[in-house]
């Protein structure tokens, strides 16, 4: 399928346009390469976009990252690109397409009821037609699936649906379809090899009030299982049922009819870690903190010559060699010098920089393991760094320290953090572009909701005990320097238990090389100081000489 | 009437029940005694409340300030108290009435048509049954109104009509009736005698797109204006009519049935003070700070065997010498001791306490001038104060600065905001029951939406360039001492100016007996060195000898 193509299509049919989106019928959830629909109409191969082709053109909506990828991967005589900084896509849609013959076309297994409900406010007067073979997108290739097993995760798959059942009774439900793979998986203790960084099991489950379920997938060794076509002999046999439309492809309705948008209360289960999931993530962050700091040390030594993508490849072999490793939990990000100014910056293979001495290694990275997934960002000073490079290191120490040091009410939601944060960098004139904090799943998606801090998420959802954030303030001087520092932490009641607090769950030591001492407030001295200590005793028994030798000096105090 | 014989009404109507507000017309303003129908009924004189009347029961809910005052107010074994920390109004009706044959009657004048459909959504099967002879409960007594200059608002009454034109036209409406007081106030230029704090015109102004209007107001001697009940035959004469539901009486749709919510852009516009206002806001600062710095002086001379009303009416003697003074801006809260420590104190005229020494006497007052209003706590320790005084009051210190030196993005609402004040209160376990901040009019009411920084106000609207708001932190230790310190700031860019931070507009020493140097960092420190030199430097030329002497000591560097 090309765009020529669909236009042809689109022009005999008489229609307005088509909507892409990037995503299979998971929807907002990691896909592979051969599921991208937008990479292989356009050659775009960012992980946000949407396509809109009409009968004579076509456009890609693409956010700030992607502007610039964009221009240079796509051919821009046949496909214009779209600011989403500039305009939404409903916006756009609204703004050109007010006739009532607007027809527009759309794959319903990868569009979620969400999004179509918002389409057909917007364009009030359009028709929304499905394309006539809709296709769930899902590649070929065949998953491993297997059991999370019940050490690590606590509880059962059977009380977790029996949880979910007792819910859906409440809700005066006969069954609830859970369309989200993430939850899915959380629920029945069930992973797979599908995604490169995410063990997530890409299926479907149908809960019944009375605790029966039903698995759809497909492509997997699963059994039993059902095929999703499946769905639509399935779901007319109950009356009442729930889904969360944001997850849930709008082909279900039509399965569905009397289908009631019920928020899928899995995921705030799912955030919520019990104390085993907890434990677990204390003990893979205290081997993540071995692997991760072995690294370090290497590289103080080795570094020069070697590429980003050398580096990465050796963090890996650390990684691999703690037990209970899965995989990375997403792709490193290595940026050396002026490449750490790019927040989402991927080494290409091939060109990848050469570390130098007097600059900065930014080195955002984490992995998957069966007791819990982790998510650190160092910034490594290689050599002498500059005085700017110290400076704003600081500040943005210091941003960290104020966020995970903060105390807060219950029901405190993340937009009400996130400027405690940047006080240290906005006083001086200066931010960071991305949000500070993001959800972290458990040997799951590394970026899970519902919690996340961020200015953008005026409506997200509240921090609540044991649930897992990343703290993550940086700043960004477009080719010069990155700076970036990031722990994990989960959220336990404040010395006074009527309010919250953040634990730290990331050890590895933040390089001294980079702080000025002289611009932190003893407070800020004492926490640094504190984190240290406690980074050298959790980690030194795992070290070797040389590498303890090394540690003792990084983790002194200030 | 009495709550017996509205019984007796309900009975022979077969009626449900009947709701009564705290309010006239003007809905969300201040109310005279005589138009408090809720303390004519039952003798609570709080400032706010709903009662409820049942032919057999009646019921009145208040909110947390006020459990123990309607305690001792009210006849409770006629009317039972509901305390609204435990459950809405709304629930609590949805609790009680779910029947078919609800049947609640209200007065159509007194109850918002926002309200009227919370109500109504609340209790589908209910009906809602205006009284027959709806009443607006407008004192009778007649009100002064008299012109707000230009040389004071900056702006003609004519171009704030004009611009409000413009907004209908783009609106596509024929005509907005403005139902705020504090709005058409603003709009008109003009003020009242009407209310005791505040010089608010209680009008409704009726504009239409082509810039015409007309004034509906009643016991005043505002010529020309109408009479209310001619609403009634002159909004039918309009086709497309808006108004903000949050403040227009249920009544008016029953005149415009087509009438459209329309949030009324007055207040934003009555919100962003301009120049001229911002200068005048300064000037009247500067007097009040030089009236209330004096009082002050007086106090530390004169305290001994005073009591709590007869120290505020010293305070208002000295304002009342200021020029431009027209009236307190709300009812001095002068609290000695342990009486500090209720957040909404007001002395009993009687059994006022007597001030001694080795305690704080909390003073939050604010005047009504010409060219600004003002609001502002001090907290002053009499003789010698305790240690726990002293860490407490630099604890609320630390967490005025840290708001008033904060530095944030265009479009952060207060609730973004709150947090970054309570820090250093919450990392030591305590925390202050109420808002952090509320906006401030001009020469208007002393609490002015659309912003306010607290953290319950999830939803309210951002600050922005040129509004006022407060920043007023506190501590409060029952049956011991109470703690505030409250500036007012305005809203200013940053020195990058992409962002917004804070001005102060309040000149007034904070006393430093009640500070613990080493508590604070030096940033701090700094903080209020400055803000004692300004003070120093704005107030010096206004004071007598002996004052400037005692100013020079107040405002010295730490």
């Amino acid at each position: 399928m090309d765009i020529k193509s669909i236009q042809k299509e689109l022009k005999t049919a008489k229609l307005t346009g088509e909507i892409f989106t990037l995503g299979n019928l998971f929807i907002g959830e990691d896909i592979l390469p051969d599921e991208n629909i937008i990479l292989s109409l356009t050659g775009f191969s960012g992980s946000y976009a949407i396509l809109f082709v009409t009968p004579s053109k076509s456009f890609l909506f693409v956010d700030g990252r992607y502007e610039l990828q964009a221009k240079k991967e796509i051919n821009t005589r046949q496909t214009e690109i779209v600011k989403l900084s500039e305009i939404s896509f409903l916006n756009w849609l609204k703004k050109n397409y007010t006739a009532t013959n607007t027809k527009i076309r759309y794959n319903p297994w990868v569009i979620s009821l969400q999004d179509l409900k918002r389409y057909e406010r917007a364009l009030p007067k359009a028709e929304f037609i499905p394309i006539s073979a809709p296709n769930f997108l899902l590649s070929k290739k065949k998953a491993k699936v297997f059991p999370h097993q019940k050490k690590f995760t606590g509880q059962t798959a059977k009380d977790k649906i029996n949880g979910l059942a007792r819910h859906i009774k409440q809700l005066g439900l006969d069954a609830f379809l859970v369309t989200s793979a993430a939850n899915t998986s959380w629920l029945l203790n069930l992973r797979s090899n599908a995604l490169p960084y995410s063990p997530i099991f890409r299926a479907y489950v149908l809960v019944e009030k009375n605790g029966n379920y039903k698995i759809f997938a497909e492509n997997t060794d699963q059994t039993p299982s059902l095929p999703f076509k499946d769905l639509a002999k399935i779901l007319p046999q109950y009356k009442n049922i729930g889904a969360d439309f944001d997850t849930t492809p709008a082909i279900i309705e039509n399965y569905a009819p009397t289908l009631k948008h019920t928020p899928d209360n899995t995921t705030l289960a799912k955030a919520i870690k019990n104390t085993t999931e907890l434990k677990g993530m204390r003990n893979a962050h205290l081997r993540d903190g071995v692997a991760l700091s072995k690294f370090i040390y290497w590289l103080s030594k080795n570094y020069k010559d070697k590429t980003e993508t050398e580096v990465a490849e050796k963090l890996l072999s650390f990684r691999k060699k703690e037990p209970d490793f899965f995989s990375e939990s997403f792709a490193t990000i290595a940026g050396f010098g002026k490449n750490a100014a790019i927040v989402h910056y991927h080494a290409p293979e091939k060109k990848s920089a050469v570390l130098k001495k007097n600059s900065v290694l930014l080195l955002d990275s984490g992995g998957q393991y069966f007791d819990g997934t982790t998510d650190v960002t160092r910034t490594i000073a290689l050599g002498t760094p500059s005085s700017d490079m110290i400076e704003k290191n600081t500040l943005v120490l210091k941003a960290h320290i104020a966020l995970a040091s903060a105390v807060f009410h219950q029901a405190t939601s993340g937009n009400e953090l996130d400027l405690i944060a940047r006080q240290p960098l906005l006083k001086q004139g200066l931010d960071y572009e991305h949000g500070t904090g993001h959800g972290v799943g458990f040997f799951s998606d590394v970026h899970e909701g519902p919690a996340r801090i961020s200015i953008h998420a005026k409506h997200s959802a509240p921090l609540e005990k044991g649930m897992v954030t990343s703290i993550e303030p940086g700043y960004y001087k477009e080719n010069a320097f990155g700076i970036r520092i990031e722990n994990l932490y989960y959220v336990k009641p404040a010395k006074n238990p009527k309010f919250l607090t953040f634990e730290v769950l990331t050890l590895v030591p933040i390089d001294k090389k980079l702080i000025n001492k002289y611009l932190l407030t003893p407070d800020e001295i004492t926490w640094l100081n504190r984190y240290h200590r406690q980074v050298f005793l959790s980690l030194k028994k795992y070290l070797t000489k040389q590498e303890l030798s090394w540690l003792k000096d990084a983790c002194a105090p200030l």
